[in-house]
């Protein structure tokens, strides 16, 4: 089984940190195709990035698309996930989505824990867009930057273990997710100190991806993710025009 | 890996309905140990049944806990779940949640089928307690019984594809979510012939059992799902006492 | 007019304290039959131990469904009330319930204020339940034990009344309901030191109960808490059997 | 104890309808004391006449407030009632609040069926105002006018218990409330027709009065149900002002 | 374009202030017309206050029917709304309602700013009303009477400026409303030294006034806003009688 | 005053449909910029589209941004508006969401009428990313191409008004949106066919635009809607990636 580890950002290291993460807990005989964007930022943390990098990530998709049976798309947000969905033909999970629902298999209520509050209106949208507000109890945050958390993993790891345990204690939250990207394997590793379960979103995609591909859902030819008729484009990245435009060929 | 399949049910026939379509997508090393309720009713389909039927699962999981790595909750509307999540340590699934939540990563409106209205009103709680009343489209049932849908399987798949077909059509969800026990392995085989992607229960608790054994979440230790403390007990079946009372002894 | 006032808890003295709050309010004319349950645990206090006296509510109902007019679920969290509403011919009405509607008629937005922080995650989940989150705005705790307040009432009052006070001033609260059966009969002792109105369960229960009984709806024979089919049982208790099994006889 | 049945209409026969249904259920001892508004409109039907009647509601209960220990806004609606509930030291009850309320306790969903579609629209913003709208099924109507139900009682009968059929076979309601002042009494005189339970909001209201002044709740004294601090009016009905004024004198 | 400025309350200081406060923002061509309540209360602060005032409103809005194109309820709370929708054919404006709905086109959330805690049970009932709960994070009120504002008008500049820097670092609002009449064009005055982007309910319904004048939609002869069939009256304020008994003429 | 009226689409007809709607609601001393993308699609009508049609319509804002005082998103669904709202500095209206929003003040209940039902699932969520779900009454859809809007105009508005009144009659919406682009105009001269008010989205927009413009609220400079800090990037349009970086110079 191949899974696209699809980094919607440029920065080559954090892509390594999660496809560690995600190898730490995938099936033998799942093998994870990492990719880092080719353009873009460095890191998605906003809204209007995460515009840009949804459809970079589709862009992405339709370059790797023959080659894959499943894709993650692995920036916390999921910028681009429905339109990826609706879009192509394998099943398409993004990390936040799949760490709050596993979360909700582990208690009733989660909160996200992360390093910026700059994130956290941009989280708070996608978890109001998953229909998930009932079952988080709120996002907490940190005010370190990108560069901080990349130039100090081992302090970060320190100062968000202590907000996690905060929170656990001040929100009743029943369990954790710790959402962005460079904080991959972070939970695994600090698990034993936080009091609750904690979901690295990564690890979490890569097993919802497994989980789709065995049950083998079929694409959907009717309701709102079947795919869209062909359609003229211009100026579009060659690749996904030619998805859009339905010159893609069969699946192999 | 060990899952324990449960069905909190006494007809051993579901059990093994369940079992073969659980062992249709499991992982290789994922090894199911399907268990058939000793006593209780042949089929829960009531709120007071479920309230019966879900003290009986525990007794069920503390006559398992020590042989397994995580169990299935094998009943549609998950009798006992958030007890057992709270009283053992181990990860427990329900096969309502599962699918439920697996639906959620094929489109944003799911909706359910299943066989008997009878079944309508405890489904419908079971997706308000799971928070997932914005994600759900309806619950869609025919007017059969437990015995109907045994005693000709043949007939009941051609008239809940029918049913399946036109809920697709009238309440534009964009997946689908076969509910009920006897009806699992129905939407593996009969997925090419619905225009969505349709759930199997059975099967979506399976990988999503393998997946929180894979992630290995710690036990909460804070939190409402933290085991509750010792606790005196009188009249309760011998094991789930133990349990209760904090005699059961370390996990080995 | 005879009221069942079932404590699903095997601890005889918190049925007193509840029997007494609840004659204090009682009509002339309305008898309280006060009984305790012969198994099970001294105080429900978690998700697992109110699947477990649920289901031991069920017996008991079962057991004096030919004495009674109506029948109070007395435990905060209302173990097994919509199991019991679907089965038996006579209203039954759960404290917790009974609170929160008749706490409704007093302002706008309810707090509920309790001994123990264990409680909170269960009640929480009733409150939803009962599809009354818009209207509570919170679930409040001192970190006693049940024994605690046993061993202290006078002691567990004066913090309470200082949590509720503060619970007021902070929440913005119009009114307050104290849950938790051990403090049964506190809301009318205390009311006039906390400046807004407090509801006792027990209380509003039995008058709500009372209601139900003079307003003489019938019992459904349509929609889903119409008395589920005969279904056959294996080793469930005998008269709880005989009335899934309908061979309770009719009613007198 | 004297429950004060205010009809903020201006048609005595109707308040004499309602003071009938109230009365059959009413405990010994209850006296209700039926008023008409002496101006106003013949029938509240629109969120105009609403908030002129509920207004008038005011005054009319600044006129009785000497005499009574509870009371209630017999008007389907319930025009003025938060406002009398801040104003006012006794309880008051709306009569739609009380029957949305009591079906709560016996079933999951309630659906109202009214006589005219002119009153949904009203309707279901008091099932809104009342955070009712995740219990209430729906609001269900006939074309008819006030006219036309008080002119012929026999014929409106049929055509609402026709409707209620077809609302819980087709709504999946649990239990259904009658709407409309000119239907008091209809719910008890029928019951036996519709197949599940159907509440009478005159007769709910009367026993959640009852209820309340049983519990004894204290006025409350903090909170957005506090009453007002004395304020300067003009051009006021003169007893209201008094209220308002805080002229009224010290309650006897 | 003749828009009426309905200051519900009988205080012509504060009508003067919001006349100023909505002439600075209106269109050329735009003409106030500001009038206050000849009866009622100095400052509408409550539900009660709110029900009566809504009522005046009603009266005030037959009052000058014939010559505006447009009318602003210039009380915060909005009393009367819905009901004037409802019974006239020019398009009503509500200054909360037209303050939360300008906000949302500012930021996903909005928060509430105030001078008294008395107004914030009757503004969060407001919010709710207005489907607006899932935008609003929360209405914060300072412990202020009308007096003090009025009296100092400069000293409650300063500390509502300090409340709403406050409120936005810890509510995390993306835009703030300053709720209350007699704030009255300090949100344009103070507006830099406030982080986020600041509404002025006055000035804001006065530009959805003229929208709505500009869009130019028809009176609903359908629905639940077209207007009452015509209804006799007693002792009702002359012109809203003849409005509502249908005596009023064509419009010209 | 200079408002962007910005077609995210390639199809300039469009664009001058809207800017003709456009013009005929605003002001004196309003001057609309329509712009067409020059690369994309002729007509976004999905959820892959609309993210690819949202990063084209941050090109194209920052294309402008020195020469306007706000921008209109002018494709309902509104591509990129969050987005847009959090990184330039003037005010940024959707359609649909000042469709929404002014829909809001002519009613309880809009619904949303269009040409295909390709378009429901995407415009819902839309609804729902506005938090406007509990006062949407649905989303009503023909089953027309965007080629037969263009090539039968027409034809598509006698079957449109006959949808608008069936969805009037069904689903007891007070007011309607015609969502669409292609559709501008319709609203305005159809609406005496249609017996309740109906929105066009273009227009709403103009008058929004306006509103704000009025308003003159400042940027945000704390909450999630503040500009985000520079940020490097790579293969991103020039002028956007100037507005990313912060290499865009002061406005003028």
């Amino acid at each position: 089984m191949h899974i696209l580890l699809l980094n919607p950002n440029t920065t080559g290291t954090v892509t390594d940190l999660m496809a560690e993460a995600g190898r730490a807990v995938a099936a033998p005989g799942t093998e994870l195709l990492p990719v880092t964007a080719g353009r873009g930022m460095p890191y998605i943390s906003t809204r209007a990035e995460a515009q840009i990098g949804g459809a970079i990530a589709l862009e992405m998709l339709a370059g790797h698309a023959d080659e894959i049976d499943a894709a993650i798309i692995a920036a916390f947000g999921d910028p681009g996930l429905l339109a990826a969905r609706e879009l192509f033909d394998f099943p398409v999970v993004g990390v936040s989505e799949a760490a709050m629902l596993t979360a909700c298999m582990l208690g009733q209520r989660f909160a996200i824990v992360t390093f910026s509050s700059s994130l956290v209106g941009w989280y708070r949208d996608c978890v109001a867009l998953n229909g998930m507000t009932s079952r988080c109890a709120g996002v907490f945050a940190l005010e370190l930057s990108f560069a901080d958390v990349a130039g100090d993993p081992q302090g970060t790891s320190e100062v968000l273990v202590e907000l996690a345990v905060r929170v656990v204690r001040d929100s009743e939250a029943d369990c954790l997710v710790f959402g962005g990207a460079p904080l991959a394997g972070l939970a695994r590793r600090e698990r034993h100190r936080i009091p609750v379960p904690i979901i690295d979103p990564v690890a979490a995609a890569v097993k919802q991806a497994e989980a789709l591909v065995a049950l083998g859902p079929r694409k959907a030819v009717a309701g709102s993710f079947r795919r869209p008729p062909a359609k003229p484009t211009s100026g579009i990245e060659r690749r996904l025009a030619a998805r859009i435009e339905h010159r893609d060929g069969p699946r192999p």
